[in-house]
């Protein structure tokens, strides 16, 4: 089936096309028609959306077959500079690139996020790589909706290696973590201090750790900071036994180490494959995925209830000040939206 | 509003009495009033539902006035033993204990939490302690919530101190943790490699770690432990302007070390209630259980329409073989379920 919405109502001036057709230019590999996919993935307009659905419905066969890495980092960690380094020797090595990003709160953060695209100058020339900055605003389940439909459209383009970026700060880690292969978290060479911008849970998270900025003066700093991580992970962390959490050194500014980030990507991708890991982890993603978008929608067309809307203020209020159970209080408001549905 | 369901479809062959006068017996100190009211908070039962819902709200005035402690460790690690020895120590101290279990799960770890009452001898026997088992079954959420209930009904009978247990090894913690003021771990001085069997995550959910059985030959391997995770701790978590997680060492068979934990959960109360972070985690608590208890019953009551229950299955398949993204699956299913309202 295949949707086109009226001229009148496409993004800007242009006739948007069939989604047969996008799915055909985005498999032969046109950029623009990857990039306009994505506008319309992002969209919250319901012809847009339906549009969306449609492409993803036929881009669906052809996706899969990346590699997915989440890449996590506080501000001032180098994540822009690792990237480019990162993604122009995977390029060296034969693949293709894209880099998409997660972040709901970008305003709030300042918007470092591939908002300032000269950090990654060289690789955004590069015919082998496509970077597309972070969709702007909508809650954190919207974006993250977006980001895996834009990596799943990077799929069906030929893109073989899809890097997702977070800023390691706010929610969207646990996200980025539900939608790739494998999440790696960038550190810099100081210890634990430099972990206090970071969530809670997020080092948790992690498949692959690397200490960024292991040049010049910061070579020995660096090196102490992996002795410690390898320590404290090998304490806190429950070892899995499929893969032990590698604490690698690199620096993004020269070069040295990248490689073997990408090298270590790759025996990850091979040790799960082989166990069946990856698969299964998939398979399970995709099954969350589909649960959060109902339990999300399912939120959504509660809130919205006109009576729903009108008695939750004071529900509210009367849980947290403690007037009401929060068992009572959800009940009376879940009589209004359910109706005789409650106890059926 | 009192509730009093028949004598017919009473638990056993006792009547139900009233909820004022259960509320009234309950705040008088009466036990069996209190182990019965806790009966009918776990049946599904929708009479015994719609009675442990109107007598919360007539005991909802007289809660939250006690410490709430959640304690955690695998089985082994002398779980049972620590909270005979710190609540009879708490006894002492002129406090009354209540001790309840979360563990969904118990019938396949084998069902240790509380099951061996023997275990806690001394305690059970005590009239300033009450000690229930874990709610049998049940979904995880349905099981928190009981023991939510169960905790305000033992402060509305003066338990100024309510114990959650749990064995450390499922997804229960989160959810003790969003109940409770304090969240305990308990660990054995055996260093990294006894954390296997403890979830990904559970360490930091941590407020206090206790290393137990810190006596005869594992005195220096203890202090040894504590070392090893204080370092580790400060390495991985963000550490919190209110509260710097301590890790302490105790032998709950000999007692030595239990009155610091005790002076240690009373610190932790008093820094956070200074700060007003105990207040708002409170706050933050019954709002969050609110929502969970909505998306809970409107994912309860959409997996049981019956066009939703049709079509879930082919759904489910669908999205793990690859064949729809869950978003289109998810959608189907939703406009089962809310039809016009999917775009409303």
């Amino acid at each position: 089936m295949t949707a086109s919405p009226s001229q009148a109502s496409g993004t800007g001036s242009r006739a948007v096309p069939s989604t047969a057709e996008t799915a055909a230019a985005i498999r032969a590999g046109d950029r623009r028609a990857l990039a306009r996919a994505i506008t319309m993935i992002e969209s919250t307009r319901p012809d847009h959306r339906a549009w969306a659905e449609d492409l993803m419905a036929e881009l669906l066969p052809h996706t899969g077959k990346s590699v997915r890495i989440g890449i996590s980092g506080v501000p001032g960690v180098g994540k822009s500079t690792f990237i480019e380094t990162f993604g122009l020797h995977v390029i060296g090595q034969g693949h293709r690139i894209a880099v998409l990003a997660v972040d709901p709160s970008s305003q709030r953060t300042g918007g470092s996020i591939l908002g300032d695209k000269t950090r990654m100058e060289e690789l955004t020339r590069n015919h082998s790589a496509f970077i597309r900055p972070s969709p702007s605003g909508g809650t954190l389940g919207g974006v993250a909706r977006r980001t895996r439909e834009a990596m799943l459209a990077c799929e069906a383009a030929g893109y073989d290696v899809v890097v997702v970026e977070t800023v390691g700060v706010g929610q969207s880690e646990t996200a980025v973590s539900d939608m790739v292969d494998l999440f790696m978290l960038l550190l810099l060479p100081g210890g634990g201090d430099e972990l206090q911008g970071i969530k809670k849970g997020i080092v948790e998270l992690a498949d692959l750790i690397v200490v960024n900025k292991a040049d010049g003066a910061l070579v020995d700093a660096a090196r102490h900071a992996v002795a410690e991580y390898r320590h404290a992970l090998a304490l806190l962390r429950q070892p899995s036994k499929d893969w032990k959490v590698p604490v690698l050194t690199c620096s993004a500014a020269t070069g040295v180490g990248v490689p073997e980030v990408w090298e270590t990507v790759g025996r990850y991708r091979a040790t799960l494959a082989a166990s069946g890991a990856l698969d299964a982890r998939r398979v399970e993603q995709a099954r969350a995925w589909m649960w959060s978008e109902i339990a999300e929608t399912l939120t959504d067309a509660f809130r919205r209830h006109p009576a729903v809307r009108a008695d939750l203020p004071g529900a509210e209020r009367a849980v947290t000040r403690g007037d009401a159970t929060p068992t009572a209080a959800a009940r009376g408001l879940l009589e209004k939206f359910l109706g005789n549905r409650t106890d059926g």
